[in-house]
């Protein structure tokens, strides 16, 4: 398999933890990676081994994607995005700018022919049982109802190929159960959906409606929504959890009699701490451009390096690119 | 004090904890309170000394709201709300059907002059602060950007006059900091909400986007957004706090040792927990029709109906309906 892409110098914690993570990837798991970024600053934080594609410019989080991707032709995501493109690399990987990464999937690799508009697909923690797959998570603010279809098609088209799942359960994100809920979108998205020949080519099987409260449970394997209401979702289970899981913390070690109890407890509660921890599930995918591209969490540490470039191998040879070519296409709903 | 009309035919443990809910804010807090309810079915559970309204009709939690109300004229939550009308309650408070509460407050108060749009004000815990006040919780799954600015404006009144907040830092809900961000509906909004004139009546202060992660945080006051992303939110996070709660007892209780520490942390765990639960707040707040409405969780024990008379009597004394006329009055933005 040609090397993983990795931008060295995307993430809150870059370049350190993504090289430590794209270090142990390639050390324990044997995955082959390629490191783009400036030489000295990876050179500076020791990449053993790892091949490094010198690249003189970094577009920040701060930095406006469309703006930048024009600009900074020689930024490492760019460059990654281009090694995917020319065959050089199999996959790329980047916790930095996340609309500077999908701009450069997008430009660099370009879209799987029929796709309107890719989407971003978010495992969301159910602990206990898989992930909820979420789409789309924030790519693309405003939606038209073909395009919802299409991300109920590539996001059960993923859920089979991630997560070994015969007939992905898809529900449509909605403010409750019946049919005539929610948005003028939501309606016709709904109707589309429900008629189930949209599901021939990815095999998933719509199951209506869901709301809020169902996203973390196992009565859904992918949920669709267009991206300003699943960015929405996505960033308030995150502030939601981390809240409430410092404010347990808070109040289960304010004495030293709580404390020794609380230790007691710590291996038990650990696996749902790390089970809720979004490091763990390698990040999202951009479902959609014609390369597999992985946008992981601004603070990935070198943990969810590691688990997005093990993602990213399992994917690459899965042909996940190939299932979801077959999966939209022929487009069963007019290009709008 | 006028009685608060009480729909005790409301919500999933309708009536039995409505009307013990009901009996002991009488009791304990001396809130006068009226009964609206089929008479066997409310003395089989016994009232004590509480004045009950015979209603002959319920509206359940599956009909439609639309329809029922049209339909039901005899129905509890509809009759509540005409007590407010015609002077003979001071309040409403019901937690059945959302729709029909919305529908007969909407339907019999009328709109406060002025208002182009009731909405939903949903108190979310922020264990430690006060809540963050979200609206539109869902009373209006599409929205106009002047409705938004009204809902600021409805909202920061709430604020002052239920939290005591001198100026309410209002945020608007959105998927990046930055004014470009967004759909067109929040971008405008964003633009009508940064010129300060909308903050004169109504004393709050528009601190710019926020994202779902800020909403349980003492970053903002006042989240204003549309219904359909405010019901996703409230939805989402009740669904994902109930979930994590749930897993961590689990994982805390599942062995004899396990147990015994876990009984050393519960004293220090509950008032989190206490904290978290929707009952505490004493429900949500129907603002912009004409007189005190309180729309309770439809899970609401007796405890959550005492909160919310509680918080209706406040609002009735505290003339928060006056408020509400003087700050969206007069109107800022053209009616849409």
């Amino acid at each position: 398999m040609k090397p993983v892409a990795v931008d060295a110098m995307g993430g809150d914690k870059a370049p350190a933890e993504i090289v430590a993570g794209a270090r142990q990837a390639s050390d324990r798991l044997d995955v082959p990676v390629l490191l783009f970024g400036r030489a000295e600053a990876i050179a500076a934080v020791d990449p053993g081994g790892l091949e490094v594609v010198a690249c003189s410019e970094v577009i920040e989080m701060h930095d406006d994607p469309g703006v930048s991707v024009r600009r900074k032709k020689d930024a490492s995501v760019l460059r990654a995005a281009e090694a995917v493109r020319d065959g050089s690399a199999s996959a790329m990987v980047s916790a930095g700018n996340t609309g500077a990464a999908m701009a450069s999937a997008l430009l660099r690799m370009g879209r799987i022919r029929g796709v309107h508009r890719p989407a971003i697909a978010t495992p969301i923690p159910v602990p206990g049982s898989r992930p909820t797959v979420l789409l789309d998570a924030g790519a693309n603010a405003e939606c038209q109802p073909g395009w919802l279809v299409q991300f109920a098609q590539m996001g059960a088209a993923y859920a089979r190929t991630r997560y070994g799942l015969d007939e992905p359960r898809v529900g449509l994100l909605s403010v409750g159960e019946e049919p005539t809920k929610g948005t003028a979108l939501v309606k016709d998205a709904h109707a589309l959906l429900a008629d189930p020949a949209w599901s021939a080519t990815s095999g998933g099987r719509f199951v209506g409606n869901v709301e809020g409260r169902d996203v973390m449970t196992d009565e859904v394997d992918v949920v669709v929504t267009d991206g300003f209401t699943g960015n929405v979702v996505l960033k308030t289970l995150e502030g939601g959890m981390r809240f409430v899981e410092r404010a347990l913390l808070e109040a289960m070690t304010a004495t030293e009699e709580l404390r020794a109890a609380f230790e007691v407890l710590w291996p038990a509660v650990l696996p749902l701490v790390t089970d809720l921890d979004p490091d763990s599930y390698g990040g999202a995918m951009l479902l959609g451009v014609d390369g597999v591209c992985i946008i992981s969490h601004g603070s990935s540490s070198a943990n969810a390096i590691v688990n997005a470039l093990d993602v990213a191998r399992e994917m690459v040879t899965a042909d996940l690119v190939g299932i979801l070519r077959a999966a939209v296409s022929p487009p069963l709903v007019p290009s709008a």
